[in-house]
């Protein structure tokens, strides 16, 4: 077995100064895993803000192409990583073999989808006005355009991805394209995998010749405030509760800098079944939503937590349809003790509203999750009633039967910002609510038609976003590679010589990058 | 004369059910105009949100070419503005009318610039990943994103472009681009100005079929606060003050629902005079650096507040020509008494402080701005010392001397952000001192070379923006075609049919657009 030191590492250096202890568990057991992790210091935040501050002027200098090589080698190193890691994610998250296998690929696919934006350089976004020395009334200056990293990021890993929104997630793949060092907080659920991870990105860094301190992390409960508050952070990416993300957009906002924090947050993912949808093919929808519902313990960020129908026998038929699924699911193991307890908490302020019924499941005790169908009064979304916008997580849904469509409309426009919204429809309800799209529009970050929200693609166009509380800033996505734009900043460059320009603007075009050109996209030299 | 109502603008209609009414100044005289401008109350501040946020749905709606539309007549009505609004728009500014009617026409070009940008498309960030039904080992379903305007939009006008980042400035020309209503809180300081301008955005609105409520405006002290709260408002514009915009900043990020604050607020703007181009070029420098410096009476955002050099007789030569230059110069009339007593105040604080020299100007005294010329120790940098990093609104700069190089790098990394650093060098300077431009890349919006800050070209490549505390968020600009990335967000779409998307992302590209399409750009149909 693998020895685990527990160390932060900070600088390219594994660093071990505190005296506080902490323990990782195994999920399904509760029981102490057998190796212990250093909660960083005060001193140690402080060093490994500094470390990223001091690596930051070197590694933004580097080429796109240098820092491809290095996301490269690290997806590489990820690949790598064999069945006994896998087993000790499981150990970590209670989450199945297969599903860390998948996730693991993920997480370096995602690493090279970022090397090919480096590559790609639209990432840049190189724009040139060339001088107009004759103009009238005044000259136009040359002025060139384009995007650098804002500075060391700060990335809180999420505990329901320990490989994809984690260590070496999207978070810290998209800081790390952008020419921003990163310094990572562990999530205590997966402190071993995270230390696993860690040493993977180490090796790459070191393999590609990074500077030191691209790449700190650090363990500790509590240690995340210093963080964000550290004059050299110069933004932060979170994946967790509405109430942890709204606590460091906070603290980032009253800083005597105030920095951006993008942070996502809390969905409720709302499914609309329409009716001719349920004529053709209720049995299926309830089959798949369900799966939807309890696929992974529901511990997905788009999770569908709301399922709303048009008041009909054939509603009703598969309200009960989908009451007997659910019914008959066995319980499951959560990430953790915590998830556990919040989940609880979470079918208690469901089961104690007046407006809502319990129409599925096994009484919530023990050590797993058992699943859970609710229905919901329609006026509670209509007067946007808290207790269906905060997002149970866990393998839970809440029905909703609204009388018509106008009701419909109006329990939609009750809804908080979402990550998703997905409808089920045939055409004809397509075209019979044609409405739906423009208003849903306005709520979410992505909308599905005839899929499930859970499975997040990881591609250009992807949008995992949406308007508060979903995320703190509806104008950016933590998945997809529009990830990096949270991370760019403009810098102009008006009337300098060629030679001191960089690449990206130089008038040979040596990057050979899509540029605007004088207002016209243009890969030409000047 | 033509009449002024004073009202404010709600929904399409005059309003004005307050009782408090304010007046407009003659900036030379402090006489008071024969006007009076209602102050809104809370409920028209309220209405104008709502009037706003009713307005989103139908204009957001509209084809990028109906809004190009908009912008256009705007920019004509604009144009349309005559030498009695000049007139009376230098009266309330104390600006001279060449002055305004080339702002008239940047106003109009920027207005032309948006709808140009409109007709482009690129704003749109139209990204389509295709279906791979056939992937292993799962499907990829078909995904495609394009941007919307976030929503109703707070602007807060200039009182140093009262034309230019004002009523139909640059702030409401990116945001009703993006698609955004927009709520106006006219500047005090030229409210007679905003009127006549926003009677020109609601011409333009209604013969191109807007929207009512599309624009908006409300008078006061003190709505701004109400407004920026407001639960419909999402998202703000604001130039001034750094007090002021901090102030806005804390309040957005303390709503129920946060909201993004871009924040154009201070900047000293840093010139670095370098010895070989003292050597060829002093007296040219200095000649035009105190145009700079004094141009406007030293009331723009990018007034060259700081001016450094390195130890040697040529540069306490030129020290003693800007001294000469500046003493020689007449006392101008500011925008207003508050601009004034601003500038009375900041001059004070330079005064009083130990490491600083006076070098040149008259007492400050009477109702018109002396221009000051002053020396700090580099100290003063060197050590964050607060009085150099605030901005003195006026015609007055402080000039540095450094020991060396070495002290030259550490000054500059004392610094906070700025919109503009500047190099004044010859091509051996800038061989010699190589390390500034990555080293001032880390602290500002713009650099330029060898050109002055004063004067920023409204283009696609101009950033004016900047790090904390230059603005409130250094991913935005305020001037320039990025400008319209503040007010938008994506959305993706997953597994629509070709006739439900939006036409940016329909199959056939009938918008004829640059798309990334599978990752690479493209315009052909699908």
């Amino acid at each position: 077995m693998t020895q685990f030191f527990g160390h932060n590492y900070i600088g390219g250096q594994r660093s071990a100064t505190g005296t506080v202890k902490l323990q990782s568990v195994d999920a399904r057991t509760g029981e102490g895993l057998p190796y212990d992790f250093y909660q960083a210091t005060a001193q140690e935040v402080d060093a490994a803000a500094k470390a990223a501050a001091a690596a930051y002027p070197a590694y933004r200098a580097l080429s796109a192409q240098r820092r491809a090589q290095f996301l490269e080698a690290l997806a590489d190193e990820l690949d790598a990583l064999d069945d006994e890691f896998v087993a000790l994610v499981c150990r970590e998250t209670a989450l199945p073999a297969a599903r860390i296998q998948g996730e693991r690929s993920r997480t370096s696919s995602q690493m090279r989808l970022f090397a090919n934006v480096l590559r790609r350089g639209d990432f840049y976004g190189a724009r040139i006005d060339q001088a107009l020395p004759d103009r009238q009334p005044m000259p136009r200056p040359d002025l060139r355009q384009y995007r650098i990293g804002l500075g060391p990021v700060a990335v809180f890993g999420a505990s329901n991805f320990p490989l994809a929104f984690s260590t070496a997630g999207g978070d810290t793949a998209s800081a790390l394209a952008a020419g921003c060092p990163v310094v990572f907080k562990a999530h205590s659920g997966h402190m071993a995998t995270a230390e696993r991870v860690a040493d993977a990105i180490m090796r790459a860094a070191h393999t590609t010749g990074m500077p030191a301190g691209v790449f700190n992390m650090i363990f500790g409960a509590g240690v995340g405030e210093a963080l964000v508050k550290h004059p050299a952070i110069q933004a932060v990416g979170f994946t967790g509760s509405l109430k942890g993300g709204r606590a460091l957009c906070d603290m980032a906002a009253a800083r005597p800098q105030p920095i951006p924090v993008f942070a996502e947050m809390s969905s409720i993912n709302p499914v609309i079944v329409l009716p001719q949808a349920l004529h053709a093919r209720a049995e299926a929808v309830a089959r798949d939503l369900v799966a939807s519902v309890l696929q992974g313990c529901g511990q997905f960020c788009t999770n569908p937590g709301l399922v709303i129908g048009i008041r009909s026998p054939l509603f009703t038929a598969f309200v009960q349809q989908v009451a007997q699924l659910i019914g008959d699911q066995p319980a499951q193991t959560m990430l953790n003790a915590g998830t556990l307890s919040s989940y609880g908490n979470g079918l208690r302020r469901l089961l104690g509203h007046p407006g809502i019924e319990h129409l599925a499941g096994s009484p919530q005790a023990g050590n797993q999750a058992q699943p859970q169908l609710f229905k919901a009064d329609a006026s509670l979304l209509i007067d946007g009633d808290s207790v269906l916008q905060e997002e149970v997580f866990g393998p839970t849904t809440v029905l909703v039967e609204v009388a018509d469509q106008a009701q419909l409309r109006a329990a939609l426009n009750g809804l908080k910002g979402q990550l998703t919204a997905t409808i089920i429809g045939e055409p004809g309800d397509l075209r019979q609510f044609s409405e739906l799209t423009p208003l849903l529009e306005q709520k979410v970050g992505r909308i599905l038609l005839n899929g499930y929200p859970t499975g997040v693609e990881v591609c250009d166009a992807m949008v995992h976003g949406g308007p508060f509380p979903a995320t703190s800033d509806a104008r950016g996505t933590s998945v997809g590679t529009l990830a990096i734009d949270r991370f760019l900043r403009p810098v102009c460059f008006q009337n300098y010589p060629d030679s001191l320009l960089p690449d990206a603007l130089k008038n040979a075009n040596p990057l050979r990058i899509q540029r605007l050109v004088d207002g016209l996209p243009s890969r030409d030299p000047l």
